[in-house]
């Protein structure tokens, strides 16, 4: 580990913050929408940037990462501004007949999320998460640009509350503002590096990465194409024999993505060039070729590059006790499967939630393991997927088969909503009897039926109801409660829930947020919704407030509703009424125990090693 | 009319503009939201007050205000942060049998609109629009806080380009900030006065007011209520026969907005009083007595009022030649429907295009008169309502049935989807034949059903392509394009079109936002999607533009979809298919003009009278 002197002058006095999260990409901003929802916590984010990205980069937002950002609220514009990924199209060349192939497929995923990938210039989604920040999160995180981290000292623990000691110079100011120092110290309790490919933090504590592969050189276009194309307004991959292969895929306004690939018959040598060596009338040129019979042009250019980059991943997830690497810092791969922007924010989705617990005492240090045994296992595996794609992408022929066939192969990945974590501290995925619900899997996010508030008889999706503010979530499904042996189960359940060491703490421990405990218990029952009376359930479901009255927001029916075709959770689920079921989700809604309405013990004992624990 | 001096000193020199709107609540905001839509044009919008509504006021939002909002693209976080009105519940007293009675009914409009209504604070909505127009529309248009109109002054008719003139002082500064002057003249073309039930424009006009009923006295409180009510968190209309009867609706976080009104056994004596008489405990306790045997306390009040209002309507909405009425100012009445904000807001949706249009130059002012035709009627049939709906409360027995009949009777009215404007210069109502399309209603605003975008396989709403930008919409129907008579029918039609005195003209002159030309050409199509190939229909279906290439976002199969239940929009507008059908529509989503795809003149005829004219 290497420590840097502070220079000690013309340094400010150290400020101290709980959370630096350094990078402001997408990865940093989900950190930060984390972060913004724990009101008891201190948390700066600095980028080196003097803006957010304006234009180019990534552009495609998989179903999970859309589910995530609904979580936070903040999904909406991102839907109204986007292009829908509804259909993709496989050309081909047939290098036996020399015709041209043409196949057509829904690239919908609706049975596995809400969502369908949606298309939007990062900047955009920078600029939505930026303002959801400013206005909805009252500005609690405010992202600090034109700030380079330039030093890291490490104190040794004990030494100090904020052992990690960063010094930041500010950029791009030219020194017009005289009332502000060029450089200033932040001390923080733990560092979030997620500052890229060539991330500073990963260079400072000499981090190194496993090379998969060597690197690649591939060209980039946002254009506003002119064509003749039947598909342009369409995810394409296109394969045209020797004449190379590109990807496409359909943007706001009117612009197109287009990808090019080096390999091909040469025609585009972008093999080891960088920008200054290509222009932008060759890219499109090569990609014109591609295209023929069909015409390809612009007058519009939003944005364009030449890449160079190798499959890589870092040796370690956390290099330090304090620090943690995330996004392109902890790993680098084609952009073939649109992939980066979403495996990266799920990073600090999965991250900041357990960081902030920890900062803010709800949770011991310990659970900070699991980020690296979470995600380390999918860094891997999207390398492999990424492999898969190389693969297909320099077959000679058959490429549109060998991309369809390796992205019907890994489109839970893809999508992120098949993404499962192995056991550990937090999943407990041994021991659990799986029987009660043969539809949820353990380690993955819980997936959305809708289902009918009792109180209101509005429909809603019941993913929708665990919002991310930190509460973890015991729903609980008694079966009907028509039943007089299913009320008392539910009785009984109640009454042991109270008898616990810590469920009952946990689910009276208000968090700075009004109406937020660290433990929502939330009841779904398949009864028909007009022979339920909320306030007749155990008072765990609608625990009183003195001044705001009872919770009338957790109980929800399986019932048919007038909107959407709800009635139908418990059978997705494969939920067995016999035994009912308790499903606990974390607070990043993915599945952390599962048990019977009598495992209550079993339930606690999953809180006991890491709850009020420093 | 009054002319008042201005006083010349201490006014700081008079700035103009082109639209002043007086008054910043929802119609004021809504009138900002269009004439935002205008980059050529100039517009100022003041308030007296300092900030924002903070609490209370209007809550309930119904379908075609959402509509609305959704054709600007801000409806997303009204519904996300509202609670939709999902069920009605009606409590009553059976003084037969001294039971209470209890029914149930859906209140989605699901048949009528894709939004049911939604019920939010109106504070939280004025600050969404306050937010699109700071951050959507760039602050083109941004509400001046603080200032109040104090003088009027109307010049001659062609004597000055800016003939209304206002005197405007800030208030509430204090004059703490020495830099800005304490009053300012501001020089307008025309004037929208949406200054409430007290009207400032109406008074300087001298406006009369139809009185259509004596002050009523009401009570509205928005508490948390601590209940055991089983229903608190649906709308509720309660009649405990002599103990009186109060309407409930459930709101944004755990608030209720409660109403109670003066009739029943005169416990809460409210009539004639105002809030310096009645304590908000009085109120609850009212109300308390109602809801009996259940109980009813709280100890969390968001906001709470006494209010004394009459049924009123202006003599006029246009009482000067450049000065409209709109909203409160327009018409006043009681709560009981929840129809003030949205009556309110869809006046000035109504004319501000208009206004905005003539301001640009793109039509004459003879269209102005089309508000009043237009508007006035919806004032009378307010009125109407809320006599019905007053009558309805005031029976003393089986009032919930009679409140149900009346909302069953003006439903359409209520939700707002049923306004359909009679004929006039702007509605061609006696001339069309409406044989083509049985279900469109010339002067409604047209229904909306899924359709399958042709370029990109994305499902939308066809309404959702018409948003509020200030385009006409024609939409042309050709049958399936398989036909070969179909298909020539179409070509002919494009011919003709092309060769029409005003229609050419319409559709290529783009306004000063891109890609919006004064009248869109969009065409549906009942054809397989795939038998379709875009390019090949008429140029006008897919205009080139040098730099941006060809607009793909015009052709439309109403065909099966991967996503929504596409395919049914031919069966539901009741197409005729032998003719073929074109559908106008003006920039506010009203049907202008109906007919086949062989009227093309009596199309052009319709622009005729108020295109391009001053």
């Amino acid at each position: 580990m290497t420590r840097h002197p502070l220079a000690m002058a013309p340094y400010s006095s150290p400020s101290t913050t709980d959370l630096l999260i350094i990078g402001a990409g997408p990865a940093g901003l989900m950190a930060a929408c984390w972060a913004s929802q724990y009101t008891n916590m201190t948390t700066r984010i600095i980028d080196k940037y003097p803006s957010r990205t304006a234009t180019g980069h990534a552009d495609g937002i998989q179903s999970r990462t859309l589910e995530i950002l609904e979580s936070f609220g903040v999904v909406d514009p991102i839907i109204r501004k986007g292009v829908q990924h509804a259909e993709m199209c496989f050309w081909g060349y047939d290098k036996h007949t020399s015709g041209i192939t043409r196949h057509k497929m829904d690239s919908a995923q609706t049975d596995k999320s809400r969502y369908n990938m949606v298309l939007l210039n990062q900047g955009i989604i920078e600029q939505i998460i930026l303002d959801y920040l400013g206005l909805e999160q009252e500005g609690r995180v405010e992202v600090e640009y034109g700030k380079q981290a330039e030093t890291l000292e490490l104190l040794e623990e004990g030494e100090d509350e904020y052992p990690v000691v960063v010094g930041v110079k500010r950029v791009g100011q030219n020194g017009a503002n005289g009332h502000c120092s060029d450089v200033e110290t932040i001390r923080a309790r733990y560092v979030i590096g997620c500052d890229g490919a060539r991330s500073w933090t990963r260079e400072q504590l000499q981090v190194p990465m496993r090379v998969c592969s060597g690197d690649t050189t591939w060209g980039v276009v946002d254009i506003a194409p002119i064509t003749d194309f039947p598909d342009i307004r369409q995810s394409c991959a296109i394969h045209a024999g020797d004449r190379g292969s590109i990807m496409t895929a359909p943007r706001e306004n009117r612009l197109v993505r287009f990808y090019i690939y080096p390999k091909g018959d040469g025609r585009l040598s972008v093999e080891g060039k960088d920008r200054s060596e290509v222009s932008l009338d060759e890219i499109v040129g090569a990609m014109a070729k591609v295209m023929k019979p069909y015409s390809l042009t612009y007058k519009h250019c939003d944005w364009w590059s030449i890449y160079k980059i190798g499959q890589r991943l870092v040796e370690t997830y956390r290099p330090h006790d304090r620090i943690f690497l995330a996004g392109d810092a902890a790993h680098t791969h084609s952009p073939k499967g649109g992939q980066g922007l979403n495996v990266s924010m799920q990073d600090t989705y999965n991250l900041t939630w357990k960081l902030c617990s920890v900062i803010t005492g709800e949770a011991s240090p310990s659970i900070l393991d699991t980020y690296e045994l979470e995600r380390r296992p999918v860094g891997e595996e999207l390398l492999k997927l990424d492999t898969e794609l190389v693969k297909a992408y320099e077959q000679d022929t058959s490429v549109t088969e060998g991309v369809e066939r390796v992205r019907g192969q890994y489109i839970d990945f893809m999508t992120g909503t098949g993404v499962t974590y192995g056991s550990n501290d937090l999943i407990t995925g041994k021991k659990a009897d799986t029987s009660v619900a043969k539809n949820i899997k353990i380690g993955m996010r819980l997936s959305s039926y809708p289902v009918v508030g009792q109180a209101d008889g509005i429909s809603m999706q019941l993913v929708s109801r665990l919002t991310s503010n930190g509460a973890w979530r015991l729903l609980v499904f008694p079966g009907d409660l028509r039943e007089p042996s299913n009320q008392s189960r539910l009785a009984n359940f109640a009454n042991q829930f109270n008898e616990q060491p810590h469920l009952p703490c946990l689910h009276k421990d208000l968090k700075s947020n009004r109406c937020c405990p660290l433990l929502e218990t939330i009841v779904v029952h398949p009864s028909p919704r007009t022979s339920v009376n909320l306030l007749d359930l155990p008072e765990i479901f609608h625990p009183f407030d003195e001044t705001w009255g009872w919770d009338y927001s957790r109980v929800f029916a399986d019932d048919g509703s007038y909107g959407e075709a709800c009635g139908h959770a418990y059978a997705r689920y494969g939920i067995r009424e016999e035994t009912g079921c308790l499903v606990l989700c974390r607070p990043d809604q993915h599945v952390a125990w599962l048990g019977s309405l009598g495992d209550v013990e079993a339930l606690d004992q999953y809180f006991g090693p890491f709850v009020g624990r420093k």
